[in-house]
């Protein structure tokens, strides 16, 4: 499927006193990017699926290149690079204008709600992700 | 009672690219020093009360007198104006050195969780917060 | 003009552990509304105008009728109430399917940056809310 | 100098509605201890350095390995791994009751804060950073 890719705007919420978007942001930015694009297989709130499952950030390695600010129109893109079971790892950006500002692999697990133990995905989420690996 | 009041240092994540403290992040002070205050008559986590029920925000006056910056460290008050059977008044100040930053009179409300309904407060919680009422 | 109205959608970033909107979000909506109602007038990042001018906050009354939950599609509406030299008096509502979740007067004056002492708002943006009046 | 601990305390802004920590918090609370530690050397407001410099997140691998959840008292340390002339590299931590939540490797860069190139740190800053090197 490619890269799906949600249109962002900065507000002042997002900035700091640096006049730049705070940092722990661009994982908000991404957060909204991998709901967007898991809704576009049917899948609303991801956060919080049925039967007591959770998805969660299990970890990301991000780095951040440029910065954002006040206003910009920004681009925050999801991409499958992997997935199994019970996680799948995105590569994640941010751009502004083309310019790459932030960008992230992000493994995303799925867990039981209540002992926050690892377990299978529902069996069509693991079957869209596989299918919209790269 | 009197006043109870809550030391807050102001940090990077709660500025914005004016330079000064976002105006929602004081919502977000008061919220931390009313919690302080009840957890001070043994009330944890007074935001998810037992019994499915919840204490909410009903409503608020605020005002924003003048700016707290990176760094400062702030007061953020909370005293009892008027406690009912299903609500209470409080009065909320953050300042800065002794200067008034924001005020706000916040009416806080006791719901049903799945209904969001307006019920009473757990007797205990009306009792401490009555004899507080100044 | 009437009432200007932004679409929000409501992500897990957005919500608390009451399984709601956090409350001092709503202000974040209401300011990304008033952000793209100034500028359908042409005034971009009005939180950080020209000339060492600032647009800031000074004070709002505000009530939470009802809550918002993760997934919901929100209308976050701006309207003139009152427009003066240094000030505008804005009417703010947050809806769910016609239901209003949060209204709002909302005090914007315009400010020095440095002293913060309240000044003249630019006599373009001046003429613009004031046409706007209801 | 080995680590440095800051007590934090989670209140309802930091959840979400999955009834825990908002993943992206964990980010705030280790800039809170970054933000500390320095201050231990004398450097206030490290976010924005005098003389145009700014310090920015450059980069960070995180791992979240359990969930914090309302009222939890935790621990958000920091220690230097590595000091250069216009870089340090952090290994920070957050604790619940010595069990490991979250840890991230955080890269932090000197930059200007103009045109966001990196720069060296004031020489104080180096000498301090590398003198509490592992």
């Amino acid at each position: 499927m490619g890269e799906f890719s949600l249109p962002i705007k900065v507000y002042i919420e997002d900035t700091d006193a640096g006049g730049i978007v705070y940092h722990a942001n661009y994982l908000k930015f991404m957060e909204r990017s991998r709901t967007e694009y898991l809704a576009t297989f049917g899948f609303d709130k991801p956060a919080t699926l049925d039967d007591g499952l959770l998805l969660v950030v299990h970890s990301m390695n991000i780095e951040f290149r440029s910065a954002a600010r006040l206003g910009d129109m920004l681009q925050a893109t999801t991409e499958v690079l992997s997935a199994k079971r019970s996680y799948v790892i995105f590569e994640q950006q941010v751009r502004h204008n083309q310019q790459l500002l932030c960008r992230a692999e992000v493994k995303i697990a799925c867990v039981h709600a209540e002992s926050m133990k690892p377990t299978a995905m529902p069996e069509v989420m693991q079957k869209s992700l596989k299918s919209a690996q790269n």
